[in-house]
């Protein structure tokens, strides 16, 4: 080759490989995430990562825009971003068909997303989140189904309640409070941003007297018996969540929230970051124009949920090894031993020949070693005799017989 | 809201958006594709969609890396690209655990894939593409199996031999003709563009004894009895794949290919370009540095294989909605529903519960119509019996019971 330059075989900063172990964690998931959501009725939507810079500009300051996402020029000299999140699209696409879409809708989506951070702790630029939402419907209801599918997500995976906590708010109910203490805009938006803070500050009070002009007390108040707030909670009583709190200080820092917000945490101190976070929003497609369409949803991201399911054993993974391996004893006999293998594939037995040089002896050993299940040697006598021994290598059995035979045998 | 622009509901130029249904066509060819990989005992990787822009200037032009991919320059003055194919990122993935890995490996992937065109032809900026490859075997039978994958995929959606054509050719043996001509580099460069356009001009002959200095003839060439070729097509016609033709102008047009190259193109006329492509390529992981790891794999793609399965009516879909529709009478009635669609949930039945505010006769009608298989009635006297009606919303039937009855009604 000309070029001698030996190039690097680290992957982007701050983005992924996923060889087939780490893809395999992946997908089950991906697996259970998708079989949860659609066990709820919820319906898989999709868009591209790629997405118009003023789509995020309008909701969010051209500040975060700028410096939190991967934003550029392309040559139509149109802003084009990596989407850091899948909300506005999915309201766009709403917005888009509202006329022909059929009310409420159930969707959900497993979107891969990109923040560009500049501080380099160990947060990722790329992940991926399941986006569950429900659009179109004003029912308190469907806050609280939204947020017992989050819950149920969790069970699905094995946990159980004592392992992770439902934090609970609702923005509508801040504004009230907020109110009674005479804030203006401008002291609404503070006061937001210091509460998002809140758990990681050691001087909340202070701050806040600065901003309201008097002491502001927040962790007493209860929220009257017919707000949307008490609704909800006693809503999830009701389901049977029982691991769900009142969490005034939970805001959501992003601005599109309009009522319900909530959280999951890890009860492990280990994992300090929020699991899973959603609310309603119900002005977000009036971006768009036309009459608002109300929605609530939440996102799950997998790189801090991975975490957990490790911190509680609750991790697994769909490996994808071959249930059959063929082992040609000669290289002469691999195409055999691939026409042998269609008669398996056929009958719903994974199937792979052996390719490599090693010996027989390895080649079965490390079949096994791989998760493969069976084994079957293939040489001049089984291609002579048209009979096969098949081994199963953990249970270090083995039966033999012709083709039919074996298939029976194995589909069973 | 302060800013009443309307923001445009259009995706960004030359991507799309995949409404539930678009989504579920999507999910069925990558069900496919997934399940025929496996059955064949590849495992699935995977990686982000940015890539250094390095990994591609090496093996491509500086120029097509600038014009047709997604190049820019992030923050930390790293150039960093969309990628626009899989297999230089699998080749970087392989070549940086060669000294883990177990060859000869089976891997597979289903990447995102982003292309910069000028030219608005219909052409997409963004598709998703199979990508299954055998790397570390020099064996002509992985030539063989790889391209007998790619044939089973087909038949797997349904497709018979009549609808589809591969096309091979060898890339090594290309360069022994061109050695009977006396060909220099520059000449042979020239000779394979020329032969990848073959198809698409009038005048290759003229052409062709420009760059030869004299006439250059190709089609009635055969392959020896010994070389790779033939013994490539001998080996498909063993495992009984017949719609092989031999391709001279088959050349795939990015550089890195040695040996075998293919493509599968529709028989029906109206879907002129390629379905897949793919070929043996054994020193890209050179430039990784090492010796060469040997690589033959194939990519193939949504867009134009969405358009195959149309025009020969295999076309099918993945629809996700729920088994079962719980209709409360009354919006008071929607957290029983819930309540009880717990218990089907549990039972693997996906169940939802109508938040619409229509007619109670609407809803059912509305669940029929959107592929609900059964309606359940909640009201007042179905919440104190707690027996309850299952109509079966296409056979027009319906069954009562207890939900412990129902249940086990509907799980057959």
């Amino acid at each position: 080759m000309a070029d001698k330059q030996k190039l690097s075989t680290d992957a982007y900063k701050g983005v992924r490989d996923f060889y087939p172990e780490d893809k395999a964690v992946l997908e089950y998931i991906f697996d259970v995430w998708k079989h949860t959501a659609e066990s709820f009725g919820y319906e898989q939507y999709d868009a591209s990562i790629l997405e118009p810079a003023e789509l995020y500009s309008a909701k969010t300051s051209e500040e975060m825009v700028n410096e939190q996402t991967y934003t550029f020029i392309d040559r139509g000299e149109r802003r084009v971003t990596l989407r850091p999140e899948m909300t506005p699209t999915v309201a766009r696409m709403v917005a888009g068909r509202r006329h022909d879409l059929s009310f409420p809708l159930r969707w959900y989506s497993i979107p891969n997303l990109f923040r560009y951070e500049r501080s380099q702790r160990g947060r990722l630029r790329e992940h991926w989140q399941l986006n569950c939402d429900i659009f179109g419907s004003n029912e308190y209801s469907a806050d609280v189904e939204i947020i017992a599918l989050a819950h149920q997500i969790f069970l699905n995976f094995g946990a159980d309640e004592s392992m992770f906590e439902i934090r609970i708010n609702d923005r509508s109910w801040l504004h009230e409070i907020f109110g009674t203490y005479g804030l203006n805009d401008a002291q609404t938006k503070a006061m937001l941003a210091l509460l998002d803070r809140k758990e990681k500050i050691d001087n909340f009070d202070e701050e806040a007297e600065k901003i309201c002009g008097k002491p502001f007390g927040i962790s007493n108040i209860k929220p009257a018996e017919d707000s949307s707030l008490t609704r909800v909670m006693n809503g999830l009583t009701e389901l049977g969540v029982k691991n769900v709190i009142l969490s005034p200080s939970t805001v959501r820092g992003l601005t599109y929230y309009t009522g319900t917000v909530f959280e999951v945490f890890d009860t492990a101190p280990e994992n300090s970051r929020a699991l899973l976070g959603g609310g309603r929003y119900d002005n977000l497609t009036e971006l768009f124009g036309g009459e608002p369409i109300p929605g609530v949803g939440f996102g799950f991201g997998d790189v801090t949920f991975k975490n957990f399911l490790e911190t509680h054993n609750l991790l697994t993974s769909n490996v994808t090894a071959p249930t059959l391996m063929i082992i040609p004893t000669d290289p002469e006999h691999i195409l055999v031993a691939e026409k042998l293998a269609q008669n398996f594939r056929a009958n719903e037995i994974s199937t792979a020949v052996d390719l490599s040089d090693r010996k027989v002896g390895k080649k079965v050993a490390h079949a096994g070693d791989t998760f493969v299940t069976y084994a079957l040697v293939l040489g001049e006598d089984e291609i002579a005799s048209k009979k096969y021994t098949v081994k199963n290598l953990a249970e270090k059995t083995e039966t033999s017989g012709t083709l039919e035979e074996l298939l029976e045998k194995l589909s069973n």
